[in-house]
């Protein structure tokens, strides 16, 4: 299976990126984290997009707060697709990391999952991915089922009762 | 080639999409154009997810304004990759459409472009579909670089008196 | 009397919706308070909705945050009226859940209260049922003028010198 | 049946609200059009909204732009549903009209719909009357089932070749 | 002189109106704290609107949040000037009180202040009182100067090579 | 009686003006109309401040957009009240006008009314003076009921089988 | 003198890039204008603002839209300060382009001026690059000046008269 | 070399311009801090503004929040550059300082950066002089050659397995 690149412009987004990388090892996901930086380290980021395809990765999850960039900078030199998750940070609420992440020019698309969505990053990535590899897609389908079986659990666990006693 | 499905909540979003619908004839990827709504055709939208990968759909773009649930609910339904378009309205400048598309709970993603972004929803499906497709990839990669032409063909043809002179 | 069914995306809006359930329970409104979600168990949440008036309910409150569809997914399968509670969650600041929830498309309107706006949500459900009960619309209109004699007991209540000697 | 009362801030609220006369008529809703500013004519608002329940009303639809405070005000008088209408004026693009209405305190709710949301209006009354009213819950099953026989019918008449011909 | 109403949506706006409090107390003028609300109260509000100028009231402060209407409503009875202060709540960080507070329609308004300004409500009600009352022009003259000094002390005062130090 | 100084940023500003120098004029209230700007004549600005009382100025209404900084620089230099109208332009559709008015830090304070408010500026100064000019006040009082009538005579006036015929 | 370079990414940008390219040719300013794409030309953004300061480049401004990278990929290779005109597009008002420019990470600043404010970001280089050019220096004061007489001007000229007769 | 002035609205803002200082320090750049605000001593802003050239500055950054009003009184009085720092405050999450900093007039401009940005300020500041100081321009190009280095060290430095086994 092809890998997925998990870049953050910083690593002080690891902790909001925790669920990204548990739910890609949870799949059998392979997966490598990199900390790349549009800004300070962007003939990195440049050329670890440039050989992305050809060193094996079939989708790069991007996370970058404020002025997000990276998403961005890493869909201008390559056409793999790019999955971008706005990191909120401590102005704003997100909102400018969202609209530098989402808002990309015509011709060069970057995939935008919510503020702080990393665990959505690597389903996406994963639904990428298991277009061409049906072990993959039966985990994601069985994946779909648990969390349906965990709300209707919450459901039937209800005490309103207990709410109003307290 | 697995097909893309080009659902719009209201072919009103057709003149939006018309980019979508060219990129991917262009790109020779099949595809297929319906309109199906969240909120008045909501078993049809259901249905056509539901059986959308066995019916040969490798990808779903979704188009829809306002509180554009559209693509949480073809999400809700499969373990195909969604992209959602957000389409701007008569009110709030398509912030709404975005927020309604691109904040979606964690476990079940959209992968969401620009507003009214119809060409970088029809480039993301195909960057996805060409994982499996060398050609396909390849016809990306010269478009990719047909762009870069077009960018340093105007970049020559700056006519800087010509502007001044107006 | 007809009952109120409380819906909420996700048990963790059982604390903000507290006061929706504590406040029905005051006005003696039956009710039903379930786990559904739009995006995790969409059959679920529409098979609810499609019986939801042959099962005796009136009105349904939908509960959600973010990208909040679960308005929209339980108005597209019925004509009961549905009032949507925005929940604000860690980025936006209910800013997604409103808007998402308030600006439903022509044809499937979701009356939208206030982010996070638990209580109204319950007198708003108890004032429609009211219309057909008057012994409810006694307890509304006790209610209101108890809300009243309230605010008239604060003003009576004001110490200016002592807050200012703080 | 109960009567709909449409109570405008201003005449120039009128053709927005068109759709929604439009609505309650084709329905049979009996219903009266009003004009009544929160703030030029306060106590007439106020004694509007005081006696609409015996004057044989049942729900009140207020239409308001920027500080929207009609459907505040008229909520303040009576325990009758309020739907309130949110009216794009010449700046920030109906966001101050949405926040006025929606936001209102905990007691007092007014059940808002889309910015310029005047069928959805409509809808909401007639669905909030339909409670009591098997004839015209009838009436609005017939017209959901009508508006998705449309959007079948826009799906069915799709011509792609036609529009990438253009 | 002419005494200040200062009046609150909630005895909850008390402590962030304290400054306003303590502002008109310092500078000498005659003020009254009371406690009406827009829609839980609004005859009371209504009608002390209604008769401030012949009660000897100059000017009417009012604070309140979310859908902030009492400015408003004040402002409908009376041709004082009100003078409106939006009170920040848990959501929308203080944006829907101004938009509520200050987007008033043509022929009625209300001069807002900033999000929590409540110092600066008092001192705009001096300034207005001011225009008659050569004492109370002299001492705001007197406090301009005072705050020209103190930020001239924090200047001189400034010790870079501590704060690097820490 | 006290004069109003009506002072713009640019000339552009006098259309959207207009109204706020009817009103005066049709109130009888002396005024002047300057064009001063915040920033390319900032001395000119503060020196009118400054010696705007001494003048026989009683109110100052400044108008301005973008980074609207007029009102406040004016407030910085005088004790009378400042009324700012947040001027529209091209970009951010006042907002960036309205947070520029009204959030002004506290100890300085400027009373702003809606974006392109600008008859209501000048009743609002017309409310200031008329405190100590009985003469002014009445006319406000008629100007109240005039307003009043109309609404009634727009109400009376309502045709709705017109509209619908329409 | 050192040259200014000012980037757009799209000739599209060019009508709104006109007053600083007036502006630079009228203050004698030696200037180039390129058309280069933060994600259409990644390379040739890069290898231009690698070889700016070599090139004789004192000064680059760069103008975009959307999700604003061109600034931030130009400063990310350059320690030459960088002017960012965040240019309105489409959607959002220009408030996508803005927080996009802006809001840079700490270590690589973007200097922005307002949406579209092509003049401002010209002046802004002049004043850079008269810091070491005691003539250039002299032409922004005579500018600055001639912009002051300007007002004065349009202040004198001023027909309240004529306003109000039309 | 030219002198830096860090100008303050006001000594709160100190604890977030500590970067700006420190950063200014290390490079090795004159420097005075100063506290000055816009409305509570205008009159010492425009004088030091007026003759911060003759007295040896050759840039001025300004921190202020709310109506961040000092840049734009700053830059009036000057053709020095001037850097805005927006600060944050207790409301609207810094959204109202950036506006009332980056949205100048035409003919006055205020470079600003990122909400909190101080540091870049500095860097920005000490990108201008280096264009006349080749020492200080390898001092930069260090900064950002040694700012990679703590990039590439903190990606060699990653740890994913500690992270999931946490």
């Amino acid at each position: 299976m092809k890998k997925v690149a998990v870049v953050m412009g910083s690593d002080s987004d690891l902790p909001v990126m925790k669920p990204c990388i548990k739910t890609l090892r949870g799949l059998g996901v392979p997966f490598v984290v990199r900390v790349m930086s549009a800004h300070r380290t962007p003939d990195a980021a440049a050329q670890f997009s440039k050989s992305a395809a050809e060193n094996g990765f079939g989708v790069i999850i991007s996370a970058a707060g404020k002025a997000a960039h990276l998403g961005g900078v890493l869909a201008a030199h390559t056409t793999l697709p790019i999955i971008g998750v706005p990191i909120k940070s401590s102005t704003l609420d997100g909102l400018d990391a969202l609209l530098s992440t989402v808002q990309m020019p015509s011709g060069v698309p970057v995939a935008s999952v919510a503020i702080d969505g990393a665990k959505n990053a690597a389903l996406l990535a994963a639904e990428i991915l298991a277009l061409g590899d049906e072990g993959l897609s039966k985990k994601l389908l069985a994946e779909k089922e648990k969390m349906a079986r965990e709300v209707e659990a919450k459901d039937a666990a209800l005490d309103i009762e207990a709410l109003l006693g307290e």
